[in-house]
């Protein structure tokens, strides 16, 4: 068992995102980004089997598609894709998003 | 691309724990428990390989383990464990969770 604690992860930088590794394994990743408000996290895929999981911990945006998709995305809410998927997230706010990626790519 | 607001299942029956399934692939299931205070999600495990996290969204209370453990469990905290490890969550106040497990079981 291993406890995290994402109060502690709540740091932010105005000019770029910030990366935190919340946890690593065979099974799953997970990465708690915190992007500032009015920067991009770009849109992209992998050619890889799986899905991941995209929650919004704080704050407000969008989620991020192809050919320009975007979805409003605030606290609570959670997104899911495949991995082959383009993804990204764009912050209105400040806002923190925690990614589940399974398998770990 | 699929989303869901968790804002929409804070739900509480101060009698028994609610479970809303989020999310279900061959790749991760991802579940929002909400425990009434006072209530307990029994400590279990499963004879599989695989890991799962138990995230807090709201409340507080313990994180459960085998022989009596408890670890403090309070909004924002990340617990992971193989799916083998007994594992469970005592509420203290109304506390909801969401629980990610890889692979699916």
């Amino acid at each position: 068992m291993k406890k995290t604690d994402l109060n502690e992860t709540r740091i932010f930088d105005e000019k770029v995102m910030k990366k935190f590794l919340i946890h690593d394994s065979a099974w799953f990743r997970i990465i708690n980004f915190n992007i500032p408000a009015g920067k991009t996290f770009p849109v992209h895929s992998h050619e890889l089997e799986g899905q991941l999981s995209i929650q919004v911990i704080e704050g407000e945006g969008f989620f991020l598609g192809e050919n320009g998709a975007k979805i409003p995305a605030k606290q609570g809410e959670i997104l899911v894709c495949d991995i082959i998927e383009p993804h990204g997230v764009e912050a209105t706010t400040d806002i923190r998003i925690l990614v589940t990626i399974a398998p770990p790519i």
